[in-house]
């Protein structure tokens, strides 16, 4: 199965641009994968340390299943091992890495608990498989690892457990997501960062014993 | 009657693009109608599952009073009975379907309540038919229900208490209001928008005994 | 005295358009205008009811000094009296009146002191005439009025006692400021706008005895 | 060494223009500045008193080691002497000064301990030379001054201890930072930005005993 690479790439080009704009993206953080083959597998991924403000679909890079560029110039993102396991372990066609302030927040307001639930709201519903805003969808929180095989591992065992989830945060430092197109890991991206704004917001007004 | 449909269209089109573009349209959240013709019923509305940040003209379809496709593809919003309800019971020339942020976080704060009031702004004044900034909005909250029929009926009794109304809260889902033609429908989302952000943020500040 | 009034127009429907973006003069709220001529005077200012996200030059009217159109279609903004009246006792060249969200926030938070000090910020220095940060700057507070030439009457009185004023609330609806040009006026508003947040946000700080 | 002056004017003009849209460089503050050539030194930076949202490359001035311009007109920036004092001490190849309002926030909140520890952030891998989250970044807050020779000499020392720092605030003022590229400077200031609005919220939700 070979999908249209070109397309992928603009597409997630265009949406790394906006994610900047909206200050997911900031400072060169953030990276942005497609599955364009599935066998053997080839992904098409950000190269590292670029401004994601400026992205150009040229500045993608294709790698193998070992993380190996198959085409294109430049350094994959460090964080591959974490878009090949997605796109393996959940089948995932497009996977999303960005750090919006909160996220970043919300990472640590729940970390000690590995996760939070979120529940009861409409936007739920834009998750894929959710029919009914009363679903809870539980969003883990795993620890920040510098040691990307080590990461890697962990999420894996996450994911086994709770394979369902659409999504997780690394704590302190940010949201990954994932779709079967790049189109649904967009919406999964947009419904995420709103719903973590929501619940950073509502804590604040919970505060006072509102509710 | 028939109105302009091109215009309209286009008017909501680009109003839908400028809503994902404040956070009120995310992840293909949000619908946007317009009444095309009056006698039969005939009404423009965004079809399902779509991306609002790209949204064009041709992504509108047409339906009849029951709901039923008359022009364009695509299955129109899973919520075209509200459009429609409202249409009919507030002679609404548009309506205009969003989640926000703070739409969402105060249709939950005040949802014990069935609603708020807002008062004594300027900005009231932009609502149709309000003259004075001393005058009281009642924006009414009803719960939210996967059953499009029977919120249908909620939203339509609810109505016939609160005629008045420039809008409702779904809870924990999102705004809706409508207006005369596109132009006021959109004055009042920014209006309903940029006033329930002022009551949340107050409601943070009031917590430290400010007023 | 003849400016360029087609500069003047084309200056001010550009910040018109930034100013809707930045939410700061939403649903047809907020209004901008420009001496063109000082003997006798003639004032171009956005006539009334209209999108500021879409302005353009050819949506302005030239008033005289009582107010009647002199030149362009459209009624000149119900808020006129204010703007002649800044004119003329302020020999303001250009001034605007936004609605955002903090400058209604903090017209009531401190509404009962009749207006707010700020000082200390560096900011302070784009205000003209002032030359240190340790500046103290009065933002006077005045009750909203539907009444125009009754408001006017109070405007000009607090203004008799405070000259040296860059700007003043209107309680509960928005900012008004000016500037002995366009752009000088431009200055002013981000200015007073950005201080204004920062105020709000240093007391949601403040109330957890930070300081 | 000569470098691309042109590209780093382009670069920076463009960078002022997104800064004023983020409400950065809001009311002419702000200034950036880049090295054209070392021995003898050449820095092109900001005129001043210049709107950031329109800011084009023209408007930069070249001056030398004492400050003198060398080519181009206006005036350079009033904060000359802070720049040339980075170009120099710290070998930046460009230095960006902002006015956030998280940044002036936080500028006051940590005022009295003349500084804060950032910690423990991934987006901190971003910063030049730091490899890991658990890196602890000291930002430096000076007293403001309108001494600009007797605050240089305050940067000077500061600096002497703290030559590891990637910025620093000037109290109730704003942010500096630098880089040895445009480039480089820019992913600096986005960073501490990103981290300083991250400190904010976090201290409000702490309010809350949550952490």
């Amino acid at each position: 199965m070979a999908l249209d690479s070109a397309a992928a790439e603009t597409f997630l080009a265009q949406l790394a641009r906006e994610c900047h704009s909206r200050g997911w993206a900031l400072g060169t953080s953030g990276n942005f994968s497609a599955v364009i083959r599935r066998e053997p597998l080839v992904l098409t991924i950000t190269a590292t340390g670029l401004d994601k403000g400026t992205l150009v679909p040229e500045q993608f890079v294709r790698i193998n299943a070992s993380g190996t560029v198959v085409e294109g110039s430049g350094r994959p993102s460090a964080e591959t091992a974490l878009h090949l396991l997605l796109a393996k372990v959940q089948r995932a066609g497009a996977v999303l890495h960005t750090h919006s302030v909160w996220s970043t927040i919300i990472s640590e307001l729940y970390g000690n608990t590995n996760g939070l639930w979120i529940e009861g709201y409409e936007m739920l519903k834009g998750l894929n498989g959710v029919k009914s805003h009363t679903h809870r969808e539980w969003l883990p929180i795993i620890e920040n690892d510098q040691d990307m095989a080590r990461l890697a591992g962990v999420v894996e065992a996450e994911l086994a457990r709770r394979s369902e989830a659409h999504g997780f945060l690394l704590r302190r430092h940010g949201l990954y997501t994932w779709g079967e197109s790049p189109e649904q890991a967009k919406r999964h991206l947009e419904i995420l960062e709103f719903l973590l704004e929501i619940v950073g917001r509502t804590r604040i007004l919970a505060g006072y014993g509102v509710r």
